[in-house]
């Protein structure tokens, strides 16, 4: 691989363990059951840990949506025409798409970004255009994308890690859009986990049965022919990624560098997060996995990566929304962890030892 | 029953159907695949028929912890000690306790209520004195309350729904505090459905094993101390409850008849829900569950009633603060259902026909 992309590499920020140690101190005295608040008291505490300070702060949410369309669709393998793909990119600009209106709920920035979208380029100003593609090539005949272009779409997920930084993200949404990623993703989670394509592959945006079938053929093809050209997790995201799952593994690898928690949303971008913690480890420990898809492959990934979802609300939407949900249940945990009381401040007595032997 | 309570039977508000037929044209026409929000959809949809109108608000939030005192306590059933009851009231009015922290975080009223706390009564103002007794009896001996007593727990809870109605509630959350409270509720729910002790009980607050070993001898020994007195559900309750859960089933069942959805919270708050449902069936269109409770007994009562959560974050610390999580999931299904664009504003192609029999 060429050596312009050694940074995938670079080292990951570590946890502040200072930080991690007074934060669990603190949690432990607040006036409630040890325990009691769930997941809620790991979340304040590793979110404490990331940032370096024991009271978290969780204002500034970046959410960025990356874009891009797949020559795959060309098998017939998904429920909408691949001209929804531009169309979104619109609708998120213009406040109508489900992740533009919980950005503006959690007054979040926005940031929408064309990796490779198989239409002519929006006119819209708010379309960040990093265009590497104009959509990729049909994996069921060829790579998706050359060497270059994979090295590309990786640089414009980094670029956008260092805006986030830059801007002072505390928490980084990666969000996708692309007619016919769902195909790409099975394809690359069966790969890449050496898992049976017919426990991965689902409806996407709405496939019935027979669709789901020919989906599962045109994956399994795909992988038999190209089998010997994708030995490596790099030659695995160049034949069957999107653009823009690649930039969303640019993106994760480069926060964790940075040290900005990821809300990881689906399972598109669960797809993306294996990759990067494939091309470097210790990613993962910026990883916060916030929803569990209705897609079934996603479970087969989490339980891969050892992670549990935060919310399972049925969602299979993408664009970053499962992820955006997420954001009110750590502010909450947040808001919890800062401003109790703890059983000194507030008069309450402890645990009943008593009650121990009973 | 004395006949002051006839109320209890009083109609249950119906769903505008007119308003659930609307919201759900609406919902299918959002920039989205069919299904694609999952809950958040019906969620959004069964609130405009509960509020009768396409587009619900949820901006006022009334939260109401009622606060009770256990005979049973006696019987060494708690990690903590009874005192910790009126320790915790101050805490919920002086802004440390968690409800507190997230009433804040939510702009929501939070009223707290001493139905029956075993101490001095508080000498804050922002404590709502309704004291029916001084702590109940303990049920391992005797009925935990009067008749007249448990009248007037239920006059409690009607009254504060009724205050939740002129203040224009648009959803009603309910918490409970009352050191002993899963040994009571506990002990409802397996009069109630029948259902084994062993299978409902749990640690509460924190017991070790061999606590909740004895726990359980106690309510089970209670059970058949008390069951030829016990044949009805208000009989159940005026032996086995406490009176911050009578209030709870009396507030759950007056919002319903005034049409005010109900946020149920956890363990205990579901035990109320059952009852309130076991006197009068149709108050359950009312209520949505907010969060699985780590305390066993939570799962098989919420199968009973056919329930399913929206929220399973491993907590376990009831004062409502399960459901005020949900709340923020409630705010977002809602501002989507209101403010997405749909597929003709925003000019995006509907499904893909040729898809469906590839």
């Amino acid at each position: 691989m060429n050596e312009k992309i050694t940074w995938l590499n670079d080292a990951v920020k570590q946890w502040d363990q200072k930080s991690l140690d007074a934060a669990q101190e603190h949690q432990a005295q607040l006036t409630k059951p040890p325990g009691a608040l769930g997941r809620l008291e790991d979340l304040a505490v590793n979110l404490a840990a990331m940032q370096g300070r024991v009271k978290p702060e969780l204002e500034n949410i970046y959410i960025c949506v990356f874009a891009g369309d797949h020559g795959v669709t060309e098998e017939n393998i998904s429920a909408f025409p691949q001209a929804v793909t531009a169309q979104m990119v619109e609708n998120f600009v213009h406040g109508g798409a489900a992740i533009s209106v919980l950005a503006e709920q959690l007054n979040a920035n926005l940031v929408v970004v064309d990796v490779g979208v198989n239409a002519p380029a929006s006119s819209s100003t708010k379309v960040v255009n990093k265009r590497v593609v104009d959509g990729t090539k049909n994996f069921a005949k060829q790579a998706a994308m050359s060497e270059s272009e994979l090295q590309s779409a990786l640089d414009v997920g980094h670029k956008i890690a260092e805006q986030a930084a830059s801007d002072h993200a505390h928490v980084f949404v990666g969000g996708e859009m692309g007619i016919g990623n769902t195909t790409s993703a099975t394809a690359l989670a069966a790969a890449e986990l050496n898992i049976a394509v017919a426990l991965l592959v689902g409806p996407g945006t709405g496939l019935d049965a027979d669709g789901v079938a020919h989906k599962r053929q045109v994956i399994e093809l795909a992988l038999q022919k190209h089998r010997a050209a994708t030995e490596t997790n790099l030659m695995r995201l160049q034949y069957f990624a999107g653009v823009e799952i690649v930039a969303l593994v640019g993106a994760y690898l480069r926060c964790a560098q940075l040290g900005i928690p990821v809300l990881v949303d689906g399972f598109i971008t669960t797809v993306a997060a294996l990759y990067a913690q494939s091309i470097n480890y210790n990613v993962s420990d910026w990883f916060i996995y916030a929803h569990q898809s209705q897609e079934p492959g996603h479970q087969h990934v989490l339980s891969a990566l050892k992670a549990r979802a935060i919310l399972d609300l049925g969602m299979r939407l993408g664009e970053g929304s499962g992820a955006a949900m997420a954001v009110s249940i750590l502010r909450n945990a947040i808001a919890l962890h800062n401003n109790m009381a703890t059983f000194e401040q507030a008069g309450v007595a402890g645990k009943n030892t008593a009650a121990k032997t009973a």
